[in-house]
C-alpha cells in the first residue's frame, strides 16, 4: 500500500483518488469547494459501473497537513499550474513521484524544473466526468488512462501504470509521453474548442452538424501533423494518420451522448478555462515548427473572445 | 432624365433609389416592408451627408405595376435570389440595363441566364446604411460604389457610372467586375463573417480584440490568395496583395465606429443572412481553383451553425 496526495480534487482528481482509496491506499485529499461535504459525509462517485462511497475521507485545505507521500497525483487544472510548485512542494520527499492528470503540452517539464530528481509522469484520462453537488462526482462513461514517463523510461512507465491498473483503471503505457500526449490532443482541441466555439454546445450537436463535424476534422489534421513534425523534432518513431485518427475520434466521440467538456462547462460556469493549456501553447509549438493551424487558430480566437466576455471584457449586442 | 426600377427596397435600394430620385429621374420602387409607410408619409434619407426627404413616392407591390424602365437597380437580398426573375422580368423591355447591387460571386451570371441580351453590371456599394422605422433609412458613412459590367465593356461601365455619378454618389468604375467583387469580398467575409461568428459584435469588437483581428487578417489573405487564383484562371490582369489589402481594409473599419454588417443585423433578428453569398460561394470557388480557405472555411461553418440555431434547428446550452 502507497501513500498518495490527491491534488486538485476536482472530479479528475476525486474520481481516480477515490479508486486508489477503495483499492486500499492511504490517499490524502488537498481539496477547496468540497472540503467541508467530503469531512463531513465522505466521497460519493456515482458510476456507470457501480456507485460507491469513501467514509473517513483524509482531506485536507493546506498541503502541509498531508505532508511527504510516496505518490502525488496533480489533476490541477491547467489555469492553476502556477500555483502548483505551492501545493505539491510539501508532499515531496526524496523518491516521491509525480503523476500530472492534467490537460496541456508541456506540463510535466514544468514540474521536473520545480522538482528535479522526482520522477514525472503525464496521465490522460480519457473519461467523462462532471463534478455533482460538493462530495459527489459523476462517472459517465469511460476512465480509460494513458500513463507515459518524462524520459520515457519503461521501468517507471510499468511501475506507474500498475499503481492504477490495481485501483481498477483500464490504464495503457504510454511508451512515449509526448505521442500520448498529441493523441489527447486530438480529442481535446477540436471537441472541447468548438464546444465553446460554436456559442456552448455538447458534442453530439457537433457531430450532429455538417459543418462544425467538418472544422473538428480538420482540425484533427492540423494537430496531427503537428504531431507529425514535433515527433521527428524529439526524434519519436511514429506517426499520426490524421484521417484514421479522425475516423477513430469521431466513432468514440458518437458513444459519448451529448457530453460536456470540462472546457464548455467551464465556459458555461464563466470559469477560468483551459484555453493556453488545450489550444494556444499547441498553436505556438506548431508555429515553432512551421505546421500551419489555421482553424485550431480559428477555434483558439473565438474561445479566448468567449473567455474574455465571461471576464466581462468584451460583450455581445442583444437581439432587437 | 431615366426611368428606374428599384427591386429590392431595403436600406441600400432605397437609399441609391432616393438618390437617383433627388437627380430627377423616375425612380418606381417596388417595396414590401416599408409600402404602406412610403405611400403615406414618403422616403426619409437621415444622413450624415444632409437629411433629405422624398414625397409622393411611386411605390408598389407588384413589378407588374412598376412596368418596363430604362434601369433596374436590383438590390435583393442573396437569400432571395430565386425570386429575382419573377420580380424583375416585368420591369424588362429591350435594352433595359441591370445593375446588380447585391453580396457575392456569380449574381450577373445569374442575371444573364435568365434575361440574355440586356446589359448586366455588378454595384458593390461600400457603405454603412441600416434601416430605421419604416420609411426611413439611416445613412451613417460611405456610400461609394464600385460599378462594373460583365463583360468588361468600358462604354457601358462609363454609362452606368456615369448614371449614379450624376446623382452624386462616389462611383468607382471598375474596369473588372471580377476583381471589384472579390475586392468587395476581402472586407465582408472577414468583418460580416466574424461579426455573427463572434456570438454578435460590432467592427469596433473585432478591431479591439488581438485575436479576432488576427482572424479577419487571415481570412483576407486566403481571400486575396483565392482572388488571385480566380484572376489568372480568367486571364484577369493584376493582382492583389493580401497584406497590403488587410491593411487597408482595417483602417478603413477603424474608422467606421462600432459598424453593425447586414450579416449581423440579420443574425440579431434572426432573419436568413447571406450565408451561401458572403461565405459558402467565395470558399467553393476556392476550392475548385485549389486555394485552401481554412479560416474562412471556419467562420462559415460556424455562421451557417448560427443560422440554424436562428431557424431553432439547434440550440445553445444554457449557463447554470
Amino acid at each position: 500500500m502507497a501513500t498518495v496526495g490527491v491534488v486538485g480534487s476536482g472530479a479528475v482528481g476525486s474520481y481516480y483518488g477515490a479508486l486508489l482509496a477503495r483499492a486500499g491506499h492511504d490517499v490524502r485529499f488537498l481539496m477547496r469547494r468540497d472540503l467541508d461535504a467530503v469531512r463531513t459525509a465522505g466521497l460519493a462517485i456515482r458510476s456507470k459501473d457501480g456507485d460507491f462511497q469513501l467514509e473517513d475521507v483524509p482531506a485536507f485545505a493546506h498541503p502541509a497537513d498531508i505532508g511527504p507521500v510516496d505518490w502525488v497525483l496533480c489533476a490541477l487544472k491547467a489555469t492553476s499550474l502556477n500555483d502548483m510548485p505551492a501545493l505539491v512542494a510539501p508532499l515531496l520527499r526524496p523518491g516521491t513521484r509525480i503523476i500530472a492528470m492534467m490537460n496541456g503540452l508541456g506540463i510535466e517539464e514544468r514540474f521536473v524544473q520545480e522538482f528535479p530528481g522526482h520522477p514525472v509522469f503525464g496521465g490522460m484520462a480519457f473519461v467523462c466526468l462532471n463534478r455533482g453537488e460538493p462530495g459527489v462526482v459523476h462517472h459517465i462513461d469511460y476512465g480509460r488512462v494513458s500513463i507515459g514517463h518524462l524520459g520515457d523510461d519503461p521501468n517507471e512507465v510499468t511501475r506507474a501504470a500498475a499503481l492504477l491498473a490495481e485501483a481498477g483503471v483500464e490504464t495503457v503505457p504510454a511508451p512515449n509521453l509526448l505521442q500520448a500526449r498529441w493523441e489527447k490532443l486530438c480529442w481535446n482541441i477540436p471537441f472541447s474548442g468548438l464546444s465553446v466555439a460554436a456559442g456552448g454546445v455538447g458534442t453530439a450537436t457537433i457531430l450532429g452538424d455538417a459543418g462544425l463535424s467538418a472544422l473538428a476534422h480538420a482540425a484533427i489534421l492540423e494537430v496531427a501533423a503537428a504531431a507529425n513534425a514535433d515527433f521527428v523534432a524529439h526524434g519519436v518513431q511514429g506517426q499520426i494518420d490524421g484521417h484514421d485518427m479522425a475516423a477513430r475520434m469521431f466513432a468514440q466521440t458518437a458513444t459519448m451522448g451529448d457530453y460536456r467538456p470540462s472546457m464548455l462547462i467551464d465556459y458555461l460556469n464563466s470559469a477560468p478555462m483551459e484555453v493556453d493549456a488545450i489550444l494556444a501553447e499547441p498553436c505556438r509549438r506548431a508555429a515553432a515548427l512551421g505546421a500551419p493551424t489555421p482553424v485550431v487558430d480559428a477555434i483558439r480566437a473565438l474561445v479566448a473572445f468567449a473567455g474574455r466576455r465571461n471576464r466581462g471584457e468584451a460583450t455581445l449586442l442583444t437581439r432587437a
